[in-house]
C-alpha cells in the first residue's frame, strides 16, 4: 500500500471552488490565509507546532499526476480547467513560525500568501499534515516533561492510525522522544531506531533462557531483554542475569531488561536490586504497557529505576483528544482584508497579514504574552483580549521576537531542510524558556495572546460593516 | 510525502528476532499466529472487521527494497541474513474472517500460518491495518445505526492523523457511510466523492448571492451552498432559494445548502419550512460541525429534517478510543501448540490453530454465540467461558456457520480482490442479522465467545505444564 500526497490529496469541495474561481477568471487573484488552533489538547499549557518541514517538502512537490487528471474528468470538471491544473505548481509564499516552537490558541502559526486557487487547493493537506504532527509533539513533549532524563522510545507503529505512525514517529521525537522501533520511520527521518524483543520469542523457543542465549548470540550490540513471559522475578530476571554474566564473560554487555506486565514500579526496584547483587549495575530496566504522562509520572514520583519507557498507543494516536482543531481562515482577498463574522467573538476571525511578537521576561525567559499585530506594526505595548475586547493589558518594557517568518517563496524553500534532531533541539531550548506554571499539568498558566489596537479596530470596522452594511463603519 | 508499507514498515524488534531466527537456522519452521482483540471500543455491542483487503494487497507486494537492505547494514545485522531479506516474500496462508463481518471479543479473526520469519515480520503491518481500520468501520457502523436512510459523507481529512485519512475514508464506507470528500481515497478506492463549499469561497467574494450564483454556474449538476456564513435565516437561505430558482428556470436544480453552525435541529426546521415554501421540495438540507454517533440521534429523535450529515473529526481518528487493542499471538510453532501464561486467564492466549463457529438463531438472524474449537472439531454442543471457566453453556440445536475462511494461499490470494462497496454490502447484511440488543448504545447486550471442551482442556493442560513443569500435565 502506497499513499502520496498529491493534488487529490484534498476534499472535493477545493477542486469545485476552484472551478468556480477558475471560470471566473479568479483564479490567480492574491489571497491570504491563516493557519491556527482554537483548543490546546490534553489538557495542557501549549501546543508543539509540528509538520512544517514535511509539509514544504510536499508542497515543492506538489502537483496533479496525470492519473488524478483523468478521474477529476469524471468529475464533471471543464476541460480547461483541468488543463490549467495538469501544469500547477504552488507558488505562493509562506511564513511560519520555526518547527518546534510552544505556540498557543488564536494566534497565526502561518500564513499563506498564494493565488486564490493555489491557496486553497493546499488546505486540507496542509492542515492534515500540521494538525497531526503538532497534536502528537506536544503529547510526546508532556510525557517527556515528567520523564526527566529517562530514555524515551515510541513504540506505537501497531496501534497507530495505519500510515499515520510513520508522521508519529517524527514528531514523537520532535516533542522529545530519543527513538523510536519504527524503522520505516527511521529510515526516512534519521531518526534512531531501538528493539528489544517480543513474548512470542520466548515462547517460541519455549525455554525462556535458550530464547535469551539465542537472542544475545545474535544481537550482542543491542541485547533488550523481556523477562515477564512467564514470571518476572522468579524466572524472567534470574536468566536475564544468567545471560548478562555471560555477555560480561564474552565482553559483551547486557543493554537492558524489558518489564510489560505487572505493577512496574514494584517489579523495577525488585529487578534494580537483582541486578545490583549481580554486579550488573549497568544494565538498564525498560518498561513498557499502556504508558501515558501520567503513569510516567506517577513512576518517577515513587522512585521506580526505570531508565527506559517505551510509549505506544496513546503517543502515536494522541489519545484522548486524538486531533488538534488547527483551521485555514481567510485573511485577505485581492489585497483587502477579510473576516467571517460570528456571533461569538471567538470564532470572529482575525483580518490581513499579521505577525505574532513574543515578549522574552528580563531574565531570557518568556514572559507569557504574545502580542498579534497587523504586518509592519511594530512591538505594541498594549494589548487587548482577542474574544473580551474590555480586557485590556499594557506591557512594561520588554524584549520581543517575531514568530513567523518567510519559509517558501514563490513556492521555494528558503533555508536549508532541517534535520528531525535539529528541530527536535529547538522545541526542546523553546521549552525551557517556558516559566513552569505553563509546564505543569494541573490548571496550567494562560498564555496571553492579545490583539494591537490597530488589528483589533479593523476587525470591529469589518464586523460593524458586515453586520450593519447600510451602515458601513 | 509518500508512504510505502514495505519490509521496514515494521518494529525494529521483528528483524532483530528475525535475525536470531536465521542465525539458528530456525526461520523457515511454521508458527501459526492468531490476530484478535480483547475490548470493543465505544463502549458497544461489536465490532466491524475492516482492512482485510488492503493487508492482502500489501502482503502479495511486500518486500524489503535495496535501500531498506542497505539502511539495515547499519544496524549491525548480519550480510547473510541481509542476502535472505533482500529476496524474502510473504509465502505464507491466512485464514480469515470475510471484511465486514462483526466480530467479538477473544476470539480469532485472523490466522497466520507461515514460516516463523515472515510472520514476525509482518505482524506490525498487519496489526497496524486491521486494528485502525476496524476501529474507524466500525465507528462509522454506530452512526450509520442512528442516522436511519440519511446520506452520510465522510469530511475527516483535514483533522485525521495525516496519512490515515485515506484508509480512514475506506473504512468509513464499509461501516456504513455513502461518500467521502476525499478525493484522493475515492479515487483509489471506488468510492463517491461529495462536496460543497466552505465559508472561505463566500468571504472571498464578499456577496454570499454573487457567491452563490457563481458556484452554481460552475457546479449546476452539484451544487451545494453553505448558509451560514453570515445569517443562516436571514441572508443564507434567502439566498440560497434565490439561486434554487434561477437553477430551476434554468432547467437545473439545487442539490442541498449545507448547516454548519448553530443549533442545527432549529435552522434544519425552519430552512426545509422556507424551501418547502419557495416550492424548492427537493433541494435537500446537510447539516455539518463536530457530529458524531450521539448527536446524529438527538437530530433525528428530534425530528430535525436532515438529509445528509458530513462527519469529520470523530469519525475519521475514532474518537475518543482512538485505538483498537487488537494482538497478534504465537498459537503454534511447529506443530506444537503453544500459549502464553499470565496470571490472569483474561490474558492468557488460546493455544493451536483453531476455527470459529457462529451460531444462527432459526429466524436466521445471530443467537449471539461464537464458538471457538481447535480447527478439525464440530460446531460444538456445549461452550465454556474462556476467562471464567466455572461457566458453561449448553446449546440449542442451532445452524452454524465458520468464520474463518483461507485467503491466502502461499502467499496468494485465493479470491479476486472485493471491492469497498461488496464489503459495504457484506458488512450492512452482517450487522443486519445482529439482534436489536447487541446494536444499542446504552450497555449492549454482550456477545457469548466460548471454549469448545478441547480447546479448555488443551490450554488447561499447557497452563499446568507452563506453571508447574516439574509435573507435567
Amino acid at each position: 500500500m502506497r499513499i502520496d500526497t498529491t493534488g487529490t490529496y484534498t476534499d472535493l469541495y477545493q477542486i469545485a471552488m476552484g472551478q468556480s474561481l477558475f471560470r471566473d477568471g479568479q483564479h490567480r487573484r492574491r489571497a491570504v490565509f491563516d493557519y491556527f488552533f482554537r483548543r490546546i489538547p490534553f489538557e495542557g499549557g501549549y501546543v508543539v507546532f509540528a509538520g512544517l518541514e514535511d509539509l514544504l517538502d510536499t508542497l515543492e512537490s506538489w502537483r496533479f499526476t496525470e492519473e488524478e487528471i483523468e478521474y477529476l474528468e469524471s468529475h464533471g470538471f471543464e476541460r480547461d480547467y483541468l488543463e490549467h491544473l495538469r501544469t500547477l505548481r504552488f507558488t505562493g509564499n509562506l511564513l511560519a513560525a520555526r518547527e518546534g516552537e510552544v505556540v498557543f490558541p488564536a494566534e497565526p502559526i502561518l500564513r499563506v500568501e498564494a493565488d486564490v486557487l493555489e491557496a486553497q487547493l493546499i488546505e486540507t493537506l496542509l492542515l492534515n499534515t500540521l494538525n497531526f504532527q503538532s497534536l502528537i509533539a506536544t503529547k510526546a513533549a508532556r510525557i517527556r516533561e515528567v520523564a526527566g532524563d529517562a530514555i524515551l522510545s515510541e513504540f506505537g507503529l501497531r496501534r497507530a492510525q495505519g500510515p499515520a505512525g510513520v508522521p508519529a514517529a517524527r514528531a514523537a521525537v520532535i516533542g522529545g522522544f530519543d527513538s523510536t522501533s519504527n524503522v520505516y520511520a527511521a529510515q526516512r527521518y534519521g531518526l534512531r531506531a531501538e528493539g528489544t524483543m517480543a513474548h512470542a520469542f520466548i515462547q517460541w523457543h519455549g525455554d525462556e533462557l535458550a530464547a535469551f542465549r539465542a537472542f544475545a548470540q545474535a544481537r550482542p550490540d543491542n541485547t533488550v531483554l523481556l523477562v515477564d513471559t512467564y514470571s518476572t522475578l522468579e524466572s524472567g530476571v534470574p536468566n536475564a542475569i544468567t545471560v548478562g554474566r555471560e555477555m560480561a564473560a564474552r565482553g559483551q554487555r547486557l543493554r537492558a531488561i524489558r518489564l510489560d506486565s505487572g505493577d512496574l514500579a514494584f517489579f523495577a526496584r525488585r529487578a534494580r536490586v537483582l541486578l545490583d547483587e549481580a554486579g550488573l549495575h549497568e544494565v538498564k530496566i525498560a518498561a513498557s504497557n499502556q504508558l501515558d504522562e501520567y503513569v510516567v509520572r506517577s513512576l518517577r514520583q515513587q522512585g521506580a529505576p526505570i531508565d527506559i519507557f517505551g510509549v505506544g498507543t496513546s503517543l502515536a494516536t494522541g489519545q484522548p483528544d486524538a486531533a488538534l482543531d488547527g483551521v485555514y481562515k481567510l485573511a485577505a482577498a485581492h489585497g483587502e482584508p477579510r473576516i467571517k463574522v460570528s456571533e461569538s467573538l471567538a470564532k470572529t476571525t482575525l483580518p490581513g497579514p499579521k505577525q505574532v511578537h513574543r515578549f522574552l521576561a528580563p531574565d531570557g525567559g518568556f514572559h507569557g504574552v504574545d502580542g498579534v499585530v497587523l504586518e509592519g506594526e511594530s512591538p505594541p505595548r498594549a494589548l487587548i483580549h482577542p474574544f473580551e475586547p474590555h480586557k485590556t493589558t499594557r506591557l512594561p518594557e520588554l524584549a520581543s521576537e517575531p514568530l513567523l517568518m518567510p519559509v517558501l517563496h514563490e513556492g521555494r524553500r528558503l533555508h536549508a531542510p532541517r534535520s528531525v534532531m535539529e528541530i527536535r533541539a529547538h522545541a526542546s531550548a523553546r521549552r525551557a524558556l517556558l516559566p513552569p506554571e505553563y509546564r505543569r499539568f494541573e490548571n496550567p498558566h494562560v498564555w496571553k495572546v492579545g490583539l494591537s489596537h490597530a488589528l483589533h479596530g479593523l476587525r470591529e470596522d469589518l464586523r460593524r460593516a458586515r453586520l450593519h452594511p447600510e451602515n458601513p463603519a
